[in-house]
């Protein structure tokens, strides 16, 4: 039996080869939370702390992996598309990083898949924080469209 | 003799290791134009068009990139940090991801190295693009801090 964030991992893996590089694991695929995770080594920049890129990379991809969680739950299908994004780093990232996705806003997500059903489109704006050792280390939100 | 574009090329697989599972390759690197380049192959994604983390991952890099190279010019040594950007996704890649800077404001860059100068630290926006087969398909923006 695969859980949730094997059946995730192996998405990704298979879907976005860099996903492998960047030593990407899911820790937990559920429609409250997704969150992703990746070792320092393959990540590292010169002031052996994250990659600013791979912190994106990972943020950007826990947005993607809570709609996928969501879609799959709802018995739909659809593309999921990164439109749009802000990143913001707050403090250097110095071990495994981590990056956790929720939904804010239940009823938004509900009007999301709603439009969805009816036109085949629809956009969502979803926020990610990553955690340093000393609380938020980056704050990410990305608009993400879905289409049949 | 080592061209500048060699240099760069180097210090980044040197510093950032992802840069090598990229595939990034420098193109140029002068003050008035820092360009970067990966094949698509290891930056693919499930719709066979570039990942959008690896754009950005290029991206964050050029403008990191022209920083490097006109601080060299000018004889000075900073860390360079990202502090925040935005990135608009206008059309897929499908083919070798090409990333590209320049400096839009003379002004705004010579005031930058100067409270660089006088305070060691200091903040400027950098815009980056990147073409795809029917015109820009990536605008980024990125904040990017120095200090001594």
């Amino acid at each position: 039996m695969v859980s949730a964030a094997q059946a995730l991992e192996q998405l990704l893996h298979e879907e976005i080869p860099l996903t492998r590089a960047l030593g990407l694991t899911v820790t937990q695929a559920a429609p409250a939370r997704v969150c992703l995770a990746a070792p320092l080594a393959p990540n590292i920049n010169h002031k052996a702390t994250a990659f600013g890129g791979s912190l994106y990379a990972l943020a950007v991809l826990a947005g993607w992996g809570m709609i996928a969680v969501r879609l799959k739950a709802a018995g739909l299908q659809a593309h999921i598309v990164i439109q749009e994004a802000q990143i913001r780093y707050r403090q250097p990232v110095t071990d495994t990083l981590q990056a956790e996705c929720h939904v804010p806003d239940e009823a938004a997500f509900a009007r999301f898949l709603r439009i969805f059903a009816r036109h085949g489109k629809a956009r969502i704006s979803l926020p990610v924080t990553m955690r340093g050792t000393a609380g938020e280390a980056v704050v990410f939100h990305g608009d993400y469209v879905i289409h049949s």
